[in-house]
């Protein structure tokens, strides 16, 4: 069956039919808007991104129900890097109009899975057609108490550095299905990544937190972001950047040609390297999309932080230290300077 | 200066720069998620709308500015027609590379300049590179207090329907828009919608209203939402329908081509009738995007209804009356039944 038969109003009814109701949500899918109910004491934390096919997700690279899933997960991370609960999500789908309705299905089904497990209702949006690819946009409200909001700006001189799980993979993953790796750690990392949210409620709400964000740009981009809000810089030690055995057994291995989104005529390729995959470090740093928590802590909260983060299952990491000098300084495992090929991403970066 | 030049953290910087403060934003644009205030006692009304080039909007009918002005209307209207006041805005929005920055400082100033007078502040979103064309997303956050919120639900039999301001006008000038017309009454109508917010605002504190939806997909779709979510019927009397003397001279001296969207093969194209713009009424119930309120009240409210639309400087006019019986009774000027040739807008109708 295709959308066109169904109709825009029969897909809004499907999709109306597989969403919970939540006593916060007053009047859900079906309205001009949908009429929430803040929790009393609360801040509502939100924010919005958008997925184009083409540009943030390949069709042949991922099945629906995925994408769905993804979709939802890098909103999602965003209110955990403000240390907010998810409650509520709004999305705006533009599809080509023979798009098969098993696709939608799936991709709902994705969606609406991992928005229970987060605990985020659905609550409105918008259907329409696309001439061009699939065009997504989410729409994610979280709560938290004003004063455990976690913003980029509190980095204080002296503030370890630390990171959850591992990163670099997400890239790694990237440059595998352009390989044309369809599975594996490194494929799903980048596919299907996991938000951080109960790591970023509970850090936020044990107020050990100077400033935090996800890594979505690169770790390098991303603590840039934090440095620059809070008008500091900092020092990374690589050695103790954390590497999966996945990744590193990737680099080791890689000498394959550049994906699409490294040749940028960028850093990289003014230093002539051909590719970072055989440098760890290099993509560890630029490569984005692992969507794990980069935070800040005072030095004294180091073991309560490894004790909360071991609580949620999570490893923590700490990468290095903010500085009172601006700039980040990175050192190689000998001690001495190291100069990283390529910054992060930028979505209007020269081709 | 092209958008690469500038970057996207430089484009993000650029518009922030232009967002004034507002005491609700405890914080805005760039960090992971705005954080907002809710008002006490009131709900948050929350709504979201994708607009795409050659789907939404076409580039050569209209200059950046407008469409600025268009992109954020829409919502307000949204949020208007639950009677709430708009306050925060999300704006996602994708860009070729090659687009010139005037585009987007154009853009951003209608869409600020149309913020700033309904009193919305702009708090966050996304910006990214498209590889098609230009796709914007926006959010747009309303508050009331929960007993004044009008749903689409509450029309009961017996109660009149009325609609503001002129209907068709917005259908009319975008099939003048595709004979090659660039300005006007009609044109402006459709470019350059008003969000119905004063009004909405005052018919739904004066608590008058049992139900309201704006009309974007049509008067006779939007008023079947209505119904339906009412579990009501409705008779109109098309003598009735307020219609703009620039709709009328235009219904008058067109048997132009149809235009693209009226080529769906959908009811009208079963009728054999070459276009709907010779009948004013067809396209009257049928054309989208006035974005005028269509709203129920109690019989005995139409003197207090007409009052207060008087006082926000809009006219009104009672256009037919719910019924028990369901479905959309249509009487012509003489009285006899009335069968339109086409339904409203559907986004994934057949081509």
């Amino acid at each position: 069956m295709k959308l066109a038969e169904l109709g825009e109003f029969g897909l809004i009814d499907r999709i109306k039919a597989n969403v919970a109701a939540s006593p916060s949500v007053l009047l859900g899918i079906g309205d001009d808007a949908a009429a929430l109910s803040p929790t009393p004491g609360q801040v509502t934390l939100i924010t919005s991104d958008m997925l184009l096919e083409g540009v943030h997700f390949d069709l042949s690279f991922c099945d629906p129900h995925t994408l769905g899933r993804k979709s939802l997960s890098v909103n999602l991370s965003d209110v955990a890097a403000m240390g907010a609960r998810p409650r509520h999500f709004l999305l705006g789908v533009a599809l080509p109009k023979d798009v098969p309705l098993e696709f939608m299905d799936g991709f709902m089904a994705g969606m609406l899975e991992q928005a229970q497990r987060y605990g985020a209702t659905l609550v409105g949006g918008d259907t329409c057609a696309s001439k061009g690819g699939v065009a997504i946009s989410v729409t994610a409200l979280g709560e938290q108490r004003p004063e455990l909001v976690v913003t980029r700006s509190g980095a204080r001189p002296g503030d370890l550095v630390c990171v959850t799980g591992t990163v670099g993979d997400a890239a790694a993953g990237l440059k595998q299905l352009f390989q044309g790796v369809r599975d594996g750690f490194l494929v799903a990392r980048q596919l299907d990544p996991t938000p951080r949210v109960e790591a970023g409620v509970a850090l936020a709400e044990a107020g050990v937190v100077t400033a935090m964000i996800d890594v979505s740009d690169g770790v390098l981009q991303d603590l840039g972001h934090i440095c620059e809000m809070s008008g500091v810089g900092a020092r990374l030690e690589l050695a103790r950047l954390p590497l999966s055995e996945h990744y590193l057994a990737y680099c080791e291995g890689s000498h394959a040609p550049l994906a699409p989104w490294e040749r940028d005529g960028g850093e990289g390729a003014a230093t002539g390297k051909e590719s970072p995959g055989d440098d760890p470090f290099a993509l560890a740093l630029s490569g984005g999309e692992d969507y794990e928590l980069l935070f800040c802590i005072p030095a004294d909260k180091e073991a309560e932080v490894a004790a909360l983060c071991a609580k949620v299952d999570l490893p923590v990491s700490v990468i290095g230290a903010i500085t009172a000098e601006s700039g980040i300084q990175l050192a190689a495992p000998d001690g001495s300077p190291y100069t990283p090929p390529r910054r992060g991403f930028d979505h209007f970066g020269a081709d």
